[in-house]
């Protein structure tokens, strides 16, 4: 077993606990930045750092591309290749596979897909999706899935949630027979990570299996009880595999892909095939309706979510792991998330504003800079508009996830955004 | 007088000492990083704090039009607007519209000029350049000159160097007359700068009219007698006008605009209209000449270069100060610098190469990253390319002149670089 989590407090729906992998111990409800080529687009590594982030994404279909497989394995993995010592999250390629519209062909056996920047022509399995995954050496990787596309019709989507079923059970399958081969396997320490991932700079962790608690929240628990690598019979870290639960739209799938996955078994189960074009308030349904069918003392992962509003609805709804692109691909087109709404950097009408972006914000860029330094460096095209852009917009929402596990452990509702972003703008 | 210079020791013809303006101390022979639009490109202030830049460059023409200086003069200066509390030197423009070719059409009064971004009418003169610069708010500022072109005549270099010598005085005048009007005047403590500009997180020099010795050189040095501002008659610090030595590649012309400059008086010097396309022998050769024909006292600046092994050389023959974009958009095009020579970080050879960019360096990026992961970057067209190999660039330029600062302290010539870039690459 190579992932732990515990609850330590709910309230209501939602839950506050840790998460421990073979790179990081991982505060729950958690936002992980998403860094598809192995970078956090414009963000260097140690500032990841200084921001908290204690897990990140990758793609496998985009790392699969480039730089491959094989070369991120030769480096140790992701975590060597990109020197990045905490915890990473892979999703299957499935859900880059579907975005791929017309260049995708699916059968029972997988998918065949066409390069997105070659247009050359690949397959992936149940069992590829996998070895790439290993190869990857994620802490937390995915089931090859395949998400529906919406609208679908029930048929379509219940084929869909039973191919999506069959593939679950062929990775475990492959997984449970391969995941001795991850490149970090038995070299692994927390903060040390695989070999030629340097060591982390900013602090000196203990060495042991699993991350130790080193967060000073106040909040005593339980130690884990894996034994060290030094003992007999210790046990080797390996990935661990979370299952996807679809069904489209359709809450009656949606209970049954749950059931289906659990009885698979997994130690974590993820939410897909939602925020693809159907309206939120369907999505909140769904997400809502599927983790009634989830069992409570797994980590239950809501992909590709959301907004700074939805981020925390859904933390306040039970979900305990969130991902999405819009705080990095806001930032590099000018869209700043502050505790007083959201701010377009371009508008004229920052021109000349002495403030810093976020009033309330202690992040290095608020600290530093005014709104017009911010404006001009986006008018101007400058790079460095899209890094500080970034290092504000994942702070903001590093911030918030912070706040929602302090509410929790408070016993409040986590409503603190949504009286400022429902507010008309100034 | 705003503008204090000690040479601390000389090694044939080089000079080590220190230049001590309103808003830093800074240790010479200088390479100073250039940031055209008010960013070193791609590099978040703090960086280059960390990478121990003491001034940076602006260019007048391109702030001019963008953000404009009257937006850059409410923010109290480049300093206040950047949130840059260390020293500043801003160009007249001049090279920046003789760069426009086509655009643009000089008189006695001076230059007009069409702009590179929407083809607005513009005009600059001796005075408008003043004016510009003392909205702008750098330390050090550059007369209004005449880049001339290469090749030209005898007679076309003679008139293009005496007009140069004429905008001098004019530059002068107008700066004399006007100097009080900086936006920092009479507000400026080390290390704090500008009103409107955060005071530096990093340390926290004690205040004064002037930044005191904090760089543990071993080498002791007087004190400076500048009065504080809290005694009666204290002395307002303000910006500092250096007048630019032209004559095309002419030696006699030079030491005749040389002449006539020091003749109007001026605290620094400049050397221009070099790297204008000549080989690089010649630029030498005049270099070299030039030198011989300024005062000893004064800091001497050299323009728009070089290579690593220029600045080196330079250095070697009494250059005390250096400008180049050369380490940035070099770094930009994955064309690095190190101590074994030139390194195109696109090529292939790379990919799989766990290395450090350069065993030498101990510079963020070298410390934390493999050459595959930076080559990686680049071919994917990763923002964090820019990023990192623009920390790398610079923090070699910067150690170089560390180590030639060093060569010269211990009298030795400063030829290191000179062994290596001469080798054949491996």
């Amino acid at each position: 077993m190579s992932l732990d989590f515990r609850i330590e407090i709910t309230s209501g729906k939602a839950r506050a606990g840790r998460l421990f992998t073979p790179h990081a111990e991982i505060e729950t409800p958690v936002f992980m930045p998403v860094g598809t080529l192995a970078s956090v687009k414009a963000i260097p590594q140690d500032t990841l750092e200084e921001l908290g982030a204690q897990i990140i994404l990758g793609n496998t279909y985009h790392l699969y591309l480039r730089p491959g497989v094989e070369t991120v394995r030769r480096m140790g993995g992701l975590h060597g290749f990109m020197s990045w010592p905490r915890a990473i999250l892979t999703d299957s390629g499935g859900f880059q596979v579907f975005s791929l519209n017309e260049l995708r062909k699916v059968s029972e056996e997988g998918v065949t897909f066409r390069s997105h920047l070659d247009g050359s022509s690949h397959f992936f399995s149940p069992e590829s999706a996998m070895e790439a995954q290993i190869g990857l050496g994620a802490d937390i990787i995915m089931a090859f899935d395949e998400c529906t596309e919406f609208p679908a019709d029930r048929e379509r989507t219940r084929a869909s949630m039973e191919l999506t079923a069959r593939w679950a059970a062929r990775s475990k399958k492959y997984f449970e027979e391969h995941k001795h081969e991850v490149p970090w396997a038995g070299n692994v320490r927390v903060g040390t990570a695989a070999p030629g991932c340097p060591a982390e700079q900013s602090s000196a962790p203990e060495p042991s299996d699993f991350a130790t608690p080193s967060v000073g929240s106040g909040q005593g628990h339980q130690q884990a009880s894996f034994r060290s690598p030094g003992q007999p019979g210790a046990a080797v870290p390996t990935q661990s595999l979370f299952g996807i639960v679809q069904g489209g739209m359709d809450r009656e799938l949606r209970r049954e892909s749950a059931l289906r996955t659990i009885e698979i078994g997994f130690p974590g189960y993820s939410i897909g095939g939602l925020s693809v074009g159907e309206p939120r308030e369907l999505t909140r349904e769904i997400v809502e309706s599927t983790l009634e069918h989830l069992p409570a003392d797994k980590p239950r992962y809501l992909m590709g979510v959301g907004t700074p509003e939805e981020i925390v609805e859904y933390a306040n709804l039970g979900v305990d792991m969130m991902d999405c692109v819009l705080p990095t691909r806001a930032a590099r087109h000018g869209l700043l998330f502050t505790s007083e709404g959201k701010v377009s950097i371009k508008q004229a009408r920052y021109a000349q504003d002495p403030n810093p972006l976020d009033p309330n914000c202690a992040c290095r860029v608020c600290r530093r800079y005014s709104r017009a330094y911010l404006r001009h460096l986006y008018a101007s095209n400058e790079v460095l508009a899209q890094v500080l852009n970034t290092i504000h917009n994942l702070s903001f929402y590093l911030d918030t996830m912070r706040r929602v596990r302090h509410s929790i452990r408070l016993g409040e509702e986590c409503g603190f955004l949504s009286s400022v972003w429902s507010r008309p703008k100034p």
